[in-house]
């Protein structure tokens, strides 16, 4: 199995001796093939990969960290979607840095996330560290909050990752790296108003009835079935509800490529369960996950460089 | 509850006694709100709703359903992205229908799903159909082949969607409208070189260990059990894997929205994990299902007005 302690292992991501063996490897969903792209001159420099739902942010989040890491940005840096024609994902490359978006909830996040550590591993890019830059529905925090999740759980409260393969159910693990997730709560700037904590956060797999809501088109259960569900949480330390977490840490963990979950929350759900936040906050908001985390990136590249 | 038979239920989609009596309902995915757009005078007319994973192809999807209704569709019309500003979905209207895209898999369709069972409530629109038109991987099938979903399965083979709601499992029955997919089969147009067949479909969790691949970052299994799997499945009847057809089957079966899953397969699962079908040809594969379905809203818009 490849892993960070050896020796520059072939595939250092991936977890499957079949991709060794294949003539051409073809990332569907990248609409990239090892046939018509040279992952190792595109991509041998890659320490980070911060990924997240919407298109759009993603786009954002390149911007941004082209500004915040323009030190190792090269001087002829253009900002171009690699995977191009394909429109289920977008995938910019910024200096060391891919920004990508994966779509909402498990399924789409692990076509994304598998597709991507092929790519890393035939690139042979080493000592990568991920990060989900996401939004969530806050439990008990103020809005605007970033949470950098300590434990992924699903929605049984679990910190477990459940697949049907063959037809037979198989679960995995669920664990997110400590020390990086205390590393990027530690980088909460001083100067920006507000907080990062570290949190449970829970993996729903709809944003509707799994989250409790009772806005949505379909639901069996009252207000106060709800209000039970979320202060039960809330005093297991759950911090927010979103959709991807237990997929992305198991996954991650077995190819153990370090990875954190920091999502910023739009709205408290012990307070309704409607986003009425509006349009210009949501967004000021949406930038945070990528503040902390730009710093977190600024202070390992400058480390590694001492 | 709100059903086809009774006299204008006024939340004719929804079950759910909370909308009711909400002051203001956003459907924040889709960046609309009964506040801020006459959902009536917008989606009132709505006859049919096509859904389908890619952006790009809903909206070609659309552009097609312009020319082949364009009876139906008013002369003054044009497309327009109506979710605008919010790029996680996109939603066109052509006369009678809406074409949305939902991304890939069971989360994020079903946010797309639901909040489309309230805009059509909200717009009093009444005798819709809604109709999947989707890529798959084919089992045993010619590439190129529609598969009109005759059962949805689950991963264990059950047709059954399972979510967990406030900490617990809920599973309800996954069940498609019989008469609808044999109608559609039935529109196979004899001047066009491909067929329509109707086939059991299991919905994948994802694209790579659930689908029995061994071309995934992640892979326990030997080819030998992957077509042990493949050939269990081909003879219970399953003709193509996709993402999304039980969780789709369970929600409109709940809110009594007749339904169908029309996917193309991009490849023969018997023959190979890898999608190398040139990027020209899958372009043209991806038309079928709209192809299809045109005709069978053609038939029905003829019918209702004689």
């Amino acid at each position: 199995m490849a892993s960070e302690g050896e020796d520059s292992p072939k595939l250092r991501y991936v977890q499957n001796p079949y991709i060794e063996t294949m003539d051409e490897d073809i990332l569907f969903h990248l609409n990239m093939s090892t046939k018509t792209h040279n992952f190792k001159e595109l991509f041998g420099d890659v320490k980070f990969v911060c990924i997240g739902g919407s298109p759009s942010r993603m786009l954002t989040v390149a911007k941004y960290l082209a500004q915040e890491l323009s030190y190792h940005v090269p001087s002829n840096f253009e900002l171009t979607n690699m995977t191009k024609s394909s429109d289920r994902f977008v995938l910019y490359k910024v200096g060391p840095v891919i920004s990508a978006s994966h779509g909402v909830g498990v399924p789409s996040m692990s076509v994304l996330l598998l597709e991507l550590l092929k790519l890393l591993s035939h690139a042979e890019a080493k000592d990568v560290t991920l990060f989900r830059l996401g939004t969530s529905g806050g439990i008990g925090v103020e809005p605007g909050t970033v949470v950098v999740t300590s434990e992924p759980l699903n929605g049984l409260g679990m910190p477990k990752y459940e697949q049907i393969i063959l037809g037979e159910r198989v679960t995995s693990e669920a664990v997110l790296d400590e020390e990086l997730g205390d590393s990027i709560k530690n980088c909460q700037p001083a100067d920006l108003d507000f907080d990062v904590v570290r949190g449970k956060t829970i993996c729903a797999n709809d944003f509707y009835q799994e989250q409790g809501r009772v806005d949505g088109a379909i639901c069996n259960h009252t207000e106060e079935d709800k209000f039970r569900y979320l202060e039960k949480l809330q005093k297991l330390g759950v911090r927010n509800f979103e959709m991807e977490c237990v997929a992305l840490a198991a996954i991650t963990r077995k190819v153990k490529l370090k990875a954190a979950v920091v999502c910023v929350t739009l709205l408290n759900r012990m307070k309704g369960d409607q986003v009425t936040t509006p349009h210009s906050t949501l967004t000021e908001y949406e930038k945070r996950p990528a503040m902390v985390v730009a710093r977190y990136m600024l202070n390992e590249l400058q480390r590694q460089q001492n």
